[in-house]
């Protein structure tokens, strides 16, 4: 995974100023396409972009299983053939045309309003179905098992971790991006991709827990979303509505739960 | 300013569950037409509405000056009619289509690589002219200075600011927002609005810096950049290449400038 890059860095702090090299993270564009059709051009860190694009077409509701998708790969760019920055995944009905599904909710350019959007996932969601009840001290624990779990964030400090756990708080797939909704895409895409159910996960975002979030965590049928940041009103809402338990500024031995507090014991 | 929302929150600490109502930012889709033609629905906190509208169609390159604008008004939506959530920005020229223009760099679906996309922004960007050359102690200031600012911030944690500072260090205009590069959007809409000149001018990001933050900066003119968070790699290079003096993790009394340090003194 080429998740950082070396820069050059003008390092100032108490001492002289020093010239150093220094990682940041990676930011590259990645184009998504569909049986060669363009679907969406995303900027995320290089790594995992399979699991990034199948991700990324089942939460656009583009794809609805695994048994969908033929073959991955990437395209050869005929600019740059040594970047690997457009993948196409060619689909079982290998001539469907993307005409009525390629509008993405999260950069739609139709005429949209809140309710119109929400009654569109309405239409493309069920609500979240899962008897899963947890513990409040697990749900404590999951930072720090986030945090160990990932690998960059100290060296670059620019990337976000996305962590599907189980009910006994097992990290099952870590996935890391510049982009929260990347991230989230990615676990996604693996937990798709492998059959992996989700209805007694859990997901951990250490960003903020906003609409596009919410929404992805809903299309995948996962009951419980935790973030250790804020959460936005309309991804409550979207919560409320989908019967799944919204968490927020999980840090230490506190929480916010936003919605569904059924799902968390001794609350 | 309509930034947050009560909602019933389950709060867990140490102390027993108890439920409250807490605020948290409100986010919802806001649609930006230009003479009536849609051209993106973005996520953002409502406020600031028409200077997000010009920020947005001047940093995606579909105005250059405020003398395009004609009027901006809020459409009434059929179903919503109480929702403030349609913009309307008819442009002098109010016959004008936008088939060319419409393409949003961020979001754009045709075949984009990084090098397609770094040309396109060539095409369409000049290198930041400008003498301004602060000194690095000032730039030490602006992080408080930002954060005091933000009336905001500390009552639901879930909203980023981005402030515009003269060489001064005086702060002319700050804007919120659950979305970063809306944020952003909204200062620069509020300047061009206002006729500001940004040669000599920094702008200040509580978030990260990345590719798109970076590219509107560009587009504005902005001859420093500074976030308290890590800018990624495409960011910097954007900056190196278009002559922006690009600053990461400024806080306390360190920083690391990535790109053309000449305009910080003392460094």
């Amino acid at each position: 995974m080429r998740d950082s890059k070396r820069v050059h860095v003008v390092k100032v702090d108490e001492t002289r100023p020093q010239q150093v090299d220094d990682d940041v993270v990676i930011e590259e564009p990645l184009e998504i396409r569909v049986n060669g059709e363009s679907v969406t051009v995303t900027m995320r860190t290089p790594g995992d972009d399979f699991d990034l694009a199948v991700g990324l077409l089942w939460t656009e509701g583009i794809i609805h299983s695994r048994n969908e998708i033929g073959t991955i790969a990437y395209c050869a760019d005929e600019e740059q053939p040594e970047l690997k920055n457009i993948v196409n995944v060619v689909l079982v009905d290998s001539k469907r045309k993307l005409e009525s599904a390629r509008r993405l909710w999260s950069n739609s350019s139709c005429g949209l309003c809140g309710k119109a959007t929400l009654d569109a996932i309405h239409q493309a969601c069920r609500p979240v179905t899962s008897s899963l009840v947890v513990p409040g001290e697990l749900l404590f624990t999951l930072p720090s098992r986030l945090r160990q779990a990932q690998a960059n964030f100290d060296r670059t400090g620019g990337i976000h971790a996305v962590g599907l756990f189980d009910a006994m708080g097992s990290l099952l797939i870590l996935r890391e991006d510049i982009g929260r909704h990347n991230a989230v895409d990615k676990v996604l895409g693996a937990s798709l991709s492998g059959g992996l159910p989700l209805s007694e996960t859990i997901l951990m975002v250490s960003g903020r827990l906003g609409f596009e979030i919410a929404q992805k965590a809903v299309v995948a049928g996962i009951p419980i979303v935790a973030s250790i940041s804020a959460a936005s009103s309309l991804a409550i809402e979207l919560a409320n509505e989908f019967s799944m338990t919204a968490i927020g500024f999980l840090r230490g031995r506190s929480m916010n739960i936003y919605s569904h507090p059924r799902r968390i014991n001794s609350v």
